[in-house]
């Protein structure tokens, strides 16, 4: 069975070694000292390890049946959930005055991400509900949050996401779902939907549909749509649970991996439904939360290497199996361990130095993000242009990783039975949902680039060039990372700027390189974060105070990543200035 | 179901105005007319699209069972493995002294090829036995090539490989299994032998195992190893079948793809053999015939990924979601097809210019084998090569091409109904078996580089060098494929020179950097291969021979690799002449 190790040390040096967390400023945040975050962290980290983790393997290879309408969990899911809702860890982030911990968002996604590591399966039932929950909490009617909020909370009810149809996944415009307004104010709503994670399942007493639909006077594609919230059991007036809705689960998807997560088609008979937030507005509401939504899903896409990558490196350190090229370093073996061959080392940094550098973005992300919700509208700007990098970059770079992972263990690796195949079966997933990174890549260019007049970009690169000034006499790091993080830059502006020379005239010159841009981003990013962990590592080395041994191997990780994975940004610019002709060169038939 | 389309016309390009088969001057090519290649491939091409690609999803489906020691293969594979060897199929390229029809290697790597696209785990088991035929064909004494090549041939026998115990993969001198001598000359075999493809199945009378073994007096290590013939069913002397030998099927492995294939754990127990080739040389008799056997894995890498391109590029025109950005194409649906949109484009482009490359690459490759089987010593040193590239840099890029293609669906890509998720899971394992890449990229740069003095990648820079220079003048070409090409080989050539000056004193120095340099120097190749296309098809476009629609799709399909795909070879130089330091700086305790 695979391992899993919660990295609460490494957590704990972005959280306050790096981002400072606790003199952030922001209400609340004065209390999340090294203490405070390390029990917290530890007390997840055992969670993880000790309860979801051993139950990774048995989720993907049991996967959920569907018998007579209902929808059974593997083995030991409910009594792990029960173990999570009972620790609190569902409530974490949530509003206090419906029973939630009222911690920021960024210890959600600190815990989450541990979870995730663990049994991404299994953490997608918490995960879906929380998106249900902030919908609910931005947009629902004081009456609505008072039925909902505190049973999503605790996740004795567990929450959905319903947008695909059949027909229409990223158009959601062409969706055919209908909603019939009744007299007492309610909608009946019918018409399928696929593709949904958590649809049913046998862990909670009741599950809340958030449901995109059509309802009459609404103008054609996307405008038409709203938002309504379809219980699986109708609540009664004293909030306990009445007649089953009309709604069912037709099929459970056979997927490539996740397969501990009911993947359902659910079908919508004249089910009884309530319009959450406007009439019409549907997009709007379901999308409110899209920043956090799309960098949790960001995270997974690196948190499910993370033990594809601890496997990995352990497997190395003891499989035998050749001998060192430099000479013998286990002699009184049958062969060396693999760690001493440089290839096997090259894969495991290429892991190492990208899932470092991926916590760090993500982490500073969800700051951002706190600081958005307490106000601050640069931060705002900011993780808006960062999220479609976040969520596109960090998913194809973390299913890379969990493939290099399953690389390290030749053969063995492709039987399931070590779980590589496992970890790069789930990280699949990641590339595809929450908007395909196509779509980022689209949402990154075509949106975010020149929003608000381009002033987050601007800002963005602003932030790198006074990071670099306030740092460029650090002689310790200015060779291994202000100039390639200065270079890297210089590339992604030129990107920036050959867009906009191009773009105007022609929207696929720009469209064409925008998968490449959000890479050469996220590149960028990496570089960003990682000069900024080192010079927190270095700070801390100067002033003699943590572990040495720690983070000195902070800065080599690190050094790594600037000197062989940043040199991307040069072809990626080379692709994006290659302009629209030779990616649309050919007709259609010409394929 | 996934379509198939086998691609003769393209092989047929190749074959025939890029390759020049029957003018190329080998013994019994001149018979390989157009008419004549065109009527074996169409042949080919229809048993793997009507009978071969039909039984895929079943394969991945069903798998193998085994039960009471007996393996049963997915329902319809016998039947097809009946109409393939009654088809002459298994024998096209074997020795007409043993019933094969003496065809170019390079015909049976044309054939297979869509034999592998249309079903890559059924593929397999004649795949394997061709291997085994050849080992046998080179080391056998006459007895044994008269008792079981006949038989091979035509498939009513088939072959396996046993080299992998469960503590010796790469490493093979350290594996375990015994070889006894007998009085009668015989051996009796003992010990476990792991990832057994087609170890056992239903659908031939007798399996012939080659088993790696130890026998007593070798040395240490690979010294010590020989090479056994195992029959399933020992062979009488009138070669009629006789006692089951003492070999069983342990278990059948569950693997992430090639479902349809036999992956078998084998034990044998005192099982009868017969030493194939000299005493102690083992090794070298299973690897006579790596270059064909590395190149049949790299054609699998890319094979799986033709038909994932294939209905990724169908689904791209059939599929409505979202409009043009430049203006809507489809007034008349309620959207335009994903085929409008340039990011679909990029990826259809990323893998149809790959995978024509790759053909041409390969397709190249198993000419020169030919070349080389005929006594040509510098094409022997071409192929010894550039082997190790074609396995590694197809496999790898391949496998990325599965993803993309799998990508293009989005969420359907992701459920197994359509298949895609198939693609990418067979394609897995072409990067693991058969040495897995890391092996690959220390073979080129630990062995192949250096080999005779260098003198083979000096002839392969001396190729492309009188290459450009034969074309130089070539106005339509010069800018999008000379240029191209020349800076990607510069590239090349400042790696080779790296790993001169600084892998004398440093192996990790030149080790560190193998895995980019096998990118890198497929980058080089398929550029290398591109312009030869470009030549062609340039050549036949002025000449008014060919059809144009043809020639000018395969020309802005090569302008595209040149101008997005070849300019990774910078990166991959970046990351070289990083050197050792950066791979090599952490101990085994901080990974």
């Amino acid at each position: 069975m695979p391992i899993y190790n919660a990295p609460t040390r490494d957590m704990q040096f972005i959280l306050h070694d790096v981002l400072k967390l606790s003199e952030s400023g922001l209400a609340g945040h004065d209390e999340l000292d090294r203490e405070f975050t390390e029990a917290v962290l530890d007390a997840a980290g055992k969670l993880a390890e000790e309860v979801l983790a051993p139950l990774n393997t048995v989720g993907d290879q049991q996967g959920c049946t569907l018998e007579n309408g209902v929808v059974r969990t593997p083995d030991g899911f409910h009594a792990a959930f029960d173990q999570m809702k009972e620790g609190g860890w569902t409530a974490l982030d949530c509003d206090p005055e419906y029973g939630g911990q009222g911690m920021p968002y960024l210890m959600g996604v600190a815990t989450g991400e541990m979870f995730v590591s663990a049994n991404m399966a299994f953490n997608m039932y918490q995960g879906l509900t929380h998106g249900a929950y902030s919908a609910i909490h931005a947009h629902g009617t004081d009456d609505q949050k008072t039925t909902y909020l505190p049973k999503m909370v605790s996740c004795e009810w567990t929450g959905t996401m319903n947008l695909t149809e059949p027909h229409a996944g990223t158009d959601l415009g062409m969706l055919r779902t209908k909603a019939e307004p009744q007299d007492d104010g309610s909608y009946l709503i019918t018409g399928q939907k696929i593709f949904i994670s958590a649809g049913d399942h046998d862990m909670s007493e009741n599950v809340i549909h958030l449901v995109l639909a059509k309802a009459p006077g609404g103008g054609e594609g996307t405008k038409g749509i709203s938002l309504f919230i379809v219980p699986k059991f109708l609540v009664k007036e004293d909030g306990s649970l009445g007649d089953r809705n009309a709604v069912s689960v037709g099929s459970i998807e056979e997927k490539m991996g996740i397969h501990g997560n009911s993947t359902c088609v659910m079908n919508y008979d004249s089910a009884q439904g309530w319009l959450l937030g406007d009439l019409h507005k549907g997009m709007r509401a379901m999308f409110t939360m899209m920043n956090e939504a799309r960098l949790g899903v960001g995270l997974q896409g690196y948190a499910v290497a993370v033990p594809a990558y601890q496997n990995a490196a352990a497997y190395a350190v003891d499989r035998l199996q050749g001998r060192a090229v430099t000479g013998t370093e286990n002699p009184s073996g049958p062969a060396d361990p693999l760690i001493v061959h440089p290839d096997i080392r090259r894969s495991l940094m290429d892991q190492k130095s990208f899932l470092e550098g991926a916590r760090m973005l993500t982490f500073w992300g969800a700051h951002e993000i706190d600081k958005a919700n307490a106000g601050d509208e640069e931060a705002e700007g900011r993780i808006s242009l960062l999220t479609p990098v976040i969520k596109g970059f960090l998913t194809d770079k973390g299913f890379d990783m969990a493939v290099l992972a399953q690389q390290v263990y030749g053969g063995h690796g492709y039987i399931e039975e070590h779980g590589m195949s496992q970890f790069v079966r789930d990280a699949r997933i990641t590339m595809i949902y929450e908007g395909a990174n196509g779509v980022q890549a689209l949402d990154l260019v075509g949106r975010k680039l020149a929003a608000d007049g381009g002033k987050h970009v601007m800002a963005f690169f602003e932030m790198i060039k006074s990071f670099c000034k306030e740092n460029s006499s650090n002689e310790a790091l200015s060779a291994d990372f202000i100039e390639p993080l200065k270079a890297a830059s210089k590339d992604l502006q030129a990107a920036a700027m050959f867009f906009m020379q191009n773009g105007m005239k022609n929207p696929n010159a720009a469209l064409a390189g925008s998968y490449d841009f959000m890479h050469l981003f996220g590149h960028t990013a990496l570089g960003l974060m990682w000069a900024q962990m080192a010079v927190a590592a270095q700070a801390a080395l100067d002033a003699g105070q943590g572990d040495a041994g720690f983070l000195n191997t902070k800065l080599a990780t690190g050094r790594y990543y600037m000197k062989r994975q940043l040199p991307m940004t040069a072809t990626h610019l080379a692709r994006i200035e290659s302009g629209a002709h030779p990616v649309m060169a050919l007709s259609a038939e010409q394929f």
